[in-house]
């Protein structure tokens, strides 16, 4: 299933999408995409009502991101083998976890805002985690499988003078408002052939500024989500944001930051695309 | 006031106190002490009935969290000069800022449980703020006031070894499952004398561990809101750890580490206290 709330911020319907014209409006069967409906198995009860349902026509609305706020955005940094190298780091030896306000959640093509003050705003797209399942110590990295709810598309924005030149730790830098476009969709796991063999790109102004395959990670969705469980009780709907591949701003010589009026264009493989504007500060 | 949530875990009712041994009963008026009552001007709704309500006696009820679970815990580090100094860490020129699972919020009297695999759980009594507002972009430090809806007690359990000996980034190390009690109640600032002037103290197994006064902060709770908004936005219930003084765990020589038996009771002049039993990981 493709997973998606459509409709004005603050007011989405959960829908499922059909394909590029139509969905099955799911608004009667379910409040929200959110902690309770992944904790209340909602994903396999409306799998035979969107099979069965009506398909309605899109008619140009908003997209919004495709899961309600969650408890947590986790973030992990430097996990693609080429990207710590452009970044000058070494490759961590264990996942490097940080993370994001959970209301810098925005829809895959809403404007991305420049935060007052900032010198250094930056893009990185992400494969996005979204968690089904109350997740606590799971005894192998096999069961992660079965506590991932599906994938997403995420801009994992970023403002690299607040991340690493304001007094340690990266969230600092992660978490100003409209810092987390996600979506368009909430790809179960059925729907994607293998989530190790995806590509994915983020173009600046329509020039290619990131193009990676998530076979470079350094440490997979299921090694991640099973690491994580041994720190934290994961909740129903949280997002993991799992690090980028090459091509961020801080990484080219000279360095490149988003100004307003800048357009970002950015997709994974079978996840969908996004498109954001970017605005001035307000 | 002196708000309260008590009863069973996850059934909590909001209730006010009035002295030892009686409260108001909210649970008729307020859903919970979440972000849509502080949102909602919820203590400026409540105060008269609160004065004007018939007191109901205790009758040995748990007490939980006196808010709901946040959007977000926000936790600063190294934020008082003497705690810096037994870290052997520099006073920092900005606050340090971490994260903290919001799913990490228990009682003030409930079981501190060591997660799977920690060989250095640590203790640190802090004051905790909770925001009353939306907040973003304070123009002015003397606009913090009127964000903050009250303050109470937390103790930031912390896993040293996860904090910082396993690839960067503190959130790691402070989001196991019951590391933040905190309460036993939410006192909104008019019941404060002075805020920058309240003792605080950490005993183990009846050893004074921790002794401090929130004069000794770096960066004071207004500096902080009014700092944090310019990096994000702060939603309603909201927590923010401020820091501890010193006298933790890691700090003594030799250091002192959490065991299961321990008995920790910790407390703020003016914010009451708290005692957790640590227990064995699960």
């Amino acid at each position: 299933m493709y997973l998606m709330r459509i409709g004005a911020p603050g007011a989405e319907k959960p829908v499922a999408r059909v394909d590029d014209t139509s969905y099955v409006d799911l608004s009667d069967l379910v409040d929200d995409f959110d902690e309770e409906f992944f904790a209340g198995g909602g994903i396999e009860r409306i799998a035979p009502l969107v099979a069965a349902g009506t398909p309605t026509p899109f008619a140009g609305e908003r997209i919004g991101a495709p899961i309600a706020r969650p408890h947590q955005i986790l973030c992990i940094g430097l996990n693609y083998r080429d990207h710590a190298e452009e970044t000058g780091q070494a490759v961590p030896s264990e996942p490097i976890l940080f993370t994001k306000s959970p209301n810098t959640l925005i829809g895959p093509n809403d404007d991305v805002r420049i935060p007052r003050g900032s010198t250094k705003p930056d893009w990185e797209v992400e494969l996005g985690i979204v968690i089904g399942r109350r997740t606590s110590y799971l005894d192998d990295v096999a069961e992660a499988r079965d506590a991932i709810a599906g994938y997403t598309v995420v801009n994992d924005v970023s403002e690299r003078a607040f991340q690493m030149e304001r007094s340690g730790q990266w969230s600092k830098g992660k978490s100003a408002e409209t810092f987390n476009p996600a979506g368009p969709w909430l790809v179960t796991p059925d729907e994607i052939g293998d989530v190790l063999a995806l590509d994915m790109w983020l173009d600046l102004n329509g020039t290619r500024r990131q193009s990676g395959n998530t076979r470079t990670m350094v440490f997979d969705p299921y090694f991640m989500v099973h690491y994580l469980s041994q720190f934290m009780v994961l909740e129903p709907g949280d997002l993991i944001n799992t690090g980028t591949p090459p091509g961020v701003g801080m990484g080219f010589t000279p360095q490149v930051w988003l100004r307003p009026g800048d357009v970002m264009e950015l997709g994974i493989q079978g996840l969908g695309s996004q498109r954001q504007n970017v605005i001035a500060p307000r």
